[in-house]
């Protein structure tokens, strides 16, 4: 049997307290499957005093994370503070940088400096895991860059936000408006108190470009990832989509065309038989499109702090046997500055939700300013007109949905464009993507 | 960069084919994250001469995988012969015997011989990859022995048979016969000539105790496995179903339970709205629960040549790096034998479908027998009374359907055995075991 594993662990939030719990109470079993001893040797947090119901006696106590990260008394370093700049950014690159095997959770820090951080481990061989920083307990990451090692990869999408998800589903189910679900989503702490960073797709974009970068190799850059929230959706989106057959979820998408590698995160329709379409609430869900496997698709947990350190310990697992990846799959140093084409670019089928004018003309305007652009239409429905509150009259503004099949984005905004200065159209279209399986 | 990894494929069927394939058109790539090289170096297979569309030259041919096994020009054996003895048994022990990295594909290798296999790698230090024995394309095997090495696992059930599948799904959707829907599924190719071994529930016992070995630490025995097939579903079955939330599917599950690891195969309800119901067609799909990660579900191709393939090269890629696990997780010397309860132990809900005579006091003989035995209904559902064919008519046989809450096999079936001897019940009660998620 190998030497004992002395693990220093940085962080004792949820997710650092639940790797200390599952280390001890899963302890006789780790030690088998990975033919040594794993011990918490040392930790590191804020607030010494505070009681997180952990006995930390014998434990050594750094209040400096990065001292920790520099101990000579440890075999492993564990980040799960969190944060891309600050102690974790520096006590993470201390730890690889002496080439210690090193696990974070920390999706910021990957999304922002995960080129670097994967070039230094290259250097110096410290092995790199962070399955935790992407989809909680789901494992993404192995699959992605183990399990589907034979397989070119073609497109990678996912709900990889349980806020949103929450949201766009009790909106559906429940009826309620947006920002009534938003407010319960706080009570009940699955959203900030400044929720922009979920709603607006910032985090799923952090999570997608650490996806693109292991599917495809492109370099990490949460810039090259276009990024729309979920404020703008209404309940008469997700009316006319349920009529439609289809539903409406905040997706990352990373997908190869012939122009580079799309990075996008958007509400997006998906048809409502499709596996991704029946995950509600705070789960998450991540499919995979690859030439050999087909369609594989993973859902789980996205969050929590006993999911995530789930994550974490597979990781610890993995290296503790002395299990070796390249953190990105292929070598680090050999990725390319990755080259997004601009979201004009994009080809797919698009919702179109409008309000026209109750007059004569006006219908046939829009058919004629999308026909001009080769938009052909898969369903196009027209009901009565009717106001904002949807109560009926003649005069009253016409609601539209269309359908297109396949175009590209830089004609659907042209033609909308065109017909909005036609001017039948009140209010700002409504444009929602279409992810088909 | 470590030493080119030569690689001997016994089998050139479907997989084997895609295996070289996917090894030749992914060799940069699989260089790049592997380290190393890896090269087709030999083959083996009964007929030379028959055209697989491969270039073969320079590939050294065996006629015996055994002599393949043993030869001292490859650093990797992949077996993807198939069958539970013969050669491919003999050559993939002889393999492991010398210590060399073993893939296979075998589930029937695995589920009859597997402890012993797993000793012998443990022995030789043989590292032993299977994960394309199991729910072909899906990455359950290293889901479960490295992504979740931190859980304790409380059940893990699945759709692992894409012939049931598919002949369920239509039955439902199509509103066919089960006889119509296995000759549809035979001119496909999803189902053999002699269809027992899939429609038995049979190749689901197998992969079913390799998973259970897995997540619990008992033996593979596939003999512990209590086998029911589909053969007995019937559309009123899968009609009742859909009326009251559910559909039945075939599944394969393994669970913890006070009295042991319980391993069953048998048509089950599950609920509409779980990810698992949502499973159609061919495609297979595992469900795990476990302590820390909560629920985790993987949807995927559960055979076909590519997909299959691709779970070896998953494999292939991981001992190219040098990769290694026990074969079962924990050390295979250490397993107990397998006690597996009795399926009478069974606690869970049930449907029960029955056929009463349409005279006074039937239904209350019936809810009296139930309650003798502490049976709580959840529901039950009269019509009015029809003959087989749906046809309605005074004196016809009354159709009833109950859903019982959780209760144990003993006593449904005690029930039922002394509400038969009644005399009120036409015909053979038709029993499903619910399973929720």
């Amino acid at each position: 049997m190998a030497e004992e594993l002395r693990i220093g662990i940085a962080g004792l939030g949820t997710v650092g307290a639940s790797v200390v719990q599952i280390l001890r109470r899963r302890a006789a079993s780790l030690e088998k499957s990975c033919g040594r001893r794993l011990t918490v040797a040392a930790v590191s947090a804020r607030d010494r005093n505070r009681d997180r119901g952990l006995d930390l006696d014998g434990v050594a106590w750094f209040d400096d994370p990065v001292e920790l990260a520099a101990s000579a008394d440890i075999d492993m370093f564990v980040e799960v503070i969190g944060g891309e700049e600050g102690p974790a950014r520096t006590a993470v690159e201390k730890a690889i940088g002496r080439g210690l095997a090193v696990v974070t959770a920390n999706k910021a820090l990957l999304a922002k400096h995960g080129m670097s951080l994967g070039k230094l481990a290259e250097e110096t061989g410290a092995p790199l895991g962070y399955e935790a920083a992407v989809a909680g307990g789901i494992p993404v990451i192995k699959t992605l860059r183990e399990a589907l090692a034979g397989n070119e990869i073609k497109r990678v999408y996912g709900i990889l936000n349980g806020t949103c998800n929450y949201i766009l589903s009790q909106m559906e189910q429940e009826g309620l408006a947006f920002e009534t679900c938003l407010a319960e989503a706080q009570r009940l702490g699955y959203a900030e108190a400044d929720p922009t960073f979920d709603i607006g797709g910032f985090d799923v974009a952090h999570k997608l470009t650490i996806i693109a970068a292991l599917a495809f190799g492109v370099e990490v850059n949460a810039e090259s990832v276009h990024v729309e929230g979920i404020e703008a959706i209404s309940l008469e989106d997700l009316k006319a989509a349920d009529e439609l057959g289809y539903r409406i979820k905040l997706l990352g998408v990373a997908q190869r065309t012939a122009k580079g590698v799309e990075q996008r995160v958007h509400p997006t329709m998906v048809p409502k038989d499709s596996s991704i379409a029946q995950v509600m609430g705070v789960t998450n869900a991540v499919t995979i499109d690859a030439d050999a496997v087909g369609e594989l698709t993973l859902i789980g947990p996205g969050a929590g702090g006993e999911a995530t350190a789930s994550a974490v310990l597979g990781d610890i697992a993995d290296l503790a046997k002395g299990n070796r990846n390249n953190a990105f799959g292929l070598p680090a140093f050999e990725f390319t500055a990755t080259v997004a084409p601009a979201i004009q670019e994009h080809e797919g089928g698009y919702y179109v939700r409008l309000s026209l004018q109750d007059r004569p003309g006006a219908a046939a305007a829009i058919a004629a300013r999308l026909a001009e652009n080769n938009i052909s239409l898969e369903s196009i429905v027209q009901k009565g007109p009717r106001d904002e509150r949807g109560k009926i009259g003649q005069g009253k503004p016409v609601p539209v949905v269309l359908l297109t099949y396949a175009t590209s984005e830089a004609r659907i905004r042209q033609s909308l464009q065109t017909a909005v200065g036609d001017g039948y159209i009140t209010g700002k279209p409504q444009v929602i993507r279409i992810e088909r399986e």
